[in-house]
């Protein structure tokens, strides 16, 4: 690089903080949280406690809680805003911003309402800046801990992918490029339905052969689902796809698995909400998805009873009998 | 059906005892261990304590030590006998066997020496059967317990599937059928070696992310093979290939992911299969597949890994300090 590329990050949450330390330890990095006190912390104890606990930041790391600060540092935008609050939350830096500044998104939600992708939502407030994403098997507090992970960064533009590549890349994280932002983008987005699941698998104790089965069905209807859209079913058998379905569905560390077990304790989705203290996007996203599965003509069961027993129409037990009675056929006939 | 169809099993493990269980609840069902104690533990007991610990089995299963006696029950074979040793097994029952009875393989590993998988062995030894496979993520002792799961039967022959379908499923165990015998069998063998990989990463405590990196990477390299030999890549991505893939992997009860965390605390393989008690197929097959993988001209980094670990060449850290160090281009470049 001619000169180095000073990143900023947009959102204070756990995987926000841990892009940001990733890229601190390349380039001048700054991230913005809400919230001031997250922000303190961030510059003076080098800790983001509320999200990742003890966890040590990079020195280099700074953090501020003035969104136009942040808009004039930006060569590079990574949008770590949940879905719902995102467009909100970028129409307050939209005119700030240069108007080349790559912005790359972190989120795994649709947003409510319009049912648009976190890259749709940043194309609508930034029009004309180069959208993609960076996704993968990446639990956040592994990912801030210096344990091994790999990534992908997607873009249409290979030479957007090229340049931001080393920008968050280490010795023990490694950034793959993909132009499949469509296919990339819903692998993170559907996972997090079938990590409810999941969830909900383990607090029922149904055992590892029906996780693995769900699993595997769900990484089916996944499929089913982005090639209907227009995706490359190939992204769906990589990092983004199994790769970080695998991890949201096995870490204990998972929001939305962890949501998934609190829902087969008896909890409501509020009371399991609440009992987390961050978003879950999955349950949010479980009856948006459905809306998609109508309009693309996919069946996709397992969304469909993650939605009823998120909604409160079903409860886990009567979720998991119900997806056990499908009459066996041919295994591509396979609900 | 017009009269039921008698269902004999070889071998008396904790696989081949749990579908023979599975099959006493539909069928007239006689299982083979060659250790006659077993069969008078099956018969007397009612339970497999070497195998299988305190679980009750059916009362209607009947055991037996003599191989004469099984070959004149069977309308219907079920071999459960490891890969090593099974050539050596059907011999002696070969000539006792009426001739249309189809064979249907329990078994996942390699022969060593002529690197034929169990379809292929049963086919050497019993010219002319009906051969097939029941396989998926099916963790032998939840099965025996009655916990849910789905298998795949798979057979060329469309009328076999559907005649053995119902012996072996119940309200919780799921029968699928599927005609690509060589990619169900492959996903079966290949993902042993993966579950040792998997095992080193949980006993070196790498994180969920990296073990979720090895499970995708892993099920790439075993659908590249697999295409390369004429399989369906379908079937990698179904209940025997990714399926069992995720059972292997993620649940504490699985040998060959137990091995790799015995490898992981510095165990040698003689050392970690004594502990284990019984036969773990990965480490016998990854040597082997290595060569099945030269010979179809396909890369297999982590096959080659778990080799030279299994073989002593490499110690399970230095294995993880290699499989991250590829450096990244595009995701379809994936090593």
């Amino acid at each position: 690089m001619s000169r180095s590329l000073r990143v900023a990050v947009l959102g204070g949450g756990s995987w926000g903080t841990s892009v940001a330390a990733l890229a601190a330890r390349n380039t001048p990095t700054l991230i913005w949280a809400r919230d001031s006190a997250t922000a303190d912390d961030i510059n003076n104890n080098h800790r983001n406690s509320r999200y990742l606990g003890d966890t040590p930041l990079p020195d280099a790391l700074r953090a501020t809680s003035d969104v136009a600060e942040l808009a004039d540092f930006a060569d590079v935008l990574a949008v770590g805003i949940p879905s719902h609050a995102m467009r909100e939350t970028l129409g307050r830096i939209a005119d700030e911003l240069r108007p080349w500044v790559p912005a790359i998104s972190l989120a795994k939600g649709l947003e409510p309402g319009t049912r648009r992708r976190p890259t749709e939502v940043i194309a609508d407030c930034l029009p004309g800046h180069p959208v993609g994403l960076l996704a993968g098997p990446n639990i956040a507090g592994e990912i801030a801990e210096g344990k091994a992970a790999a990534a992908v960064i997607a873009t249409k533009d290979e030479r957007v992918a090229t340049a931001l590549q080393p920008l968050f890349t280490s010795k023990v994280f490694r950034v793959y490029r993909n132009d499949d932002v469509l296919g990339c983008e819903l692998g993170g987005i559907l996972k997090n339905i079938v990590a409810i699941a999941s969830g909900m698998a383990e607090g029922l104790d149904v055992g590892d052969n029906t996780r693995a089965m769900v699993l595997s069905r769900g990484l089916a209807e996944m499929t089913r689902l982005g090639e209907a859209m227009g995706a490359n079913p190939r992204s769906f058998a990589g990092l983004t796809g199994m790769g970080d379905l695998i991890a949201t569905c096995t870490s204990p560390r998972s929001r939305n698995r962890r949501l998934g077990e609190l829902l087969a304790q008896g909890k409501t989705t509020t009371e399991a909400v609440e009992a987390l203290g961050q978003v879950a996007e999955g349950a949010k996203t479980a009856p948006t998805v459905l809306e998609l599965a109508t309009e693309f003509g996919v069946r996709m069961p397992i969304a469909e009873t993650v939605a009823a027993v998120v909604m409160g129409q079903m409860t886990p037990a009567d979720a998991y009998r119900g997806l056990r009675q499908v009459t066996p056929g041919t295994e591509t006939d396979m609900g």
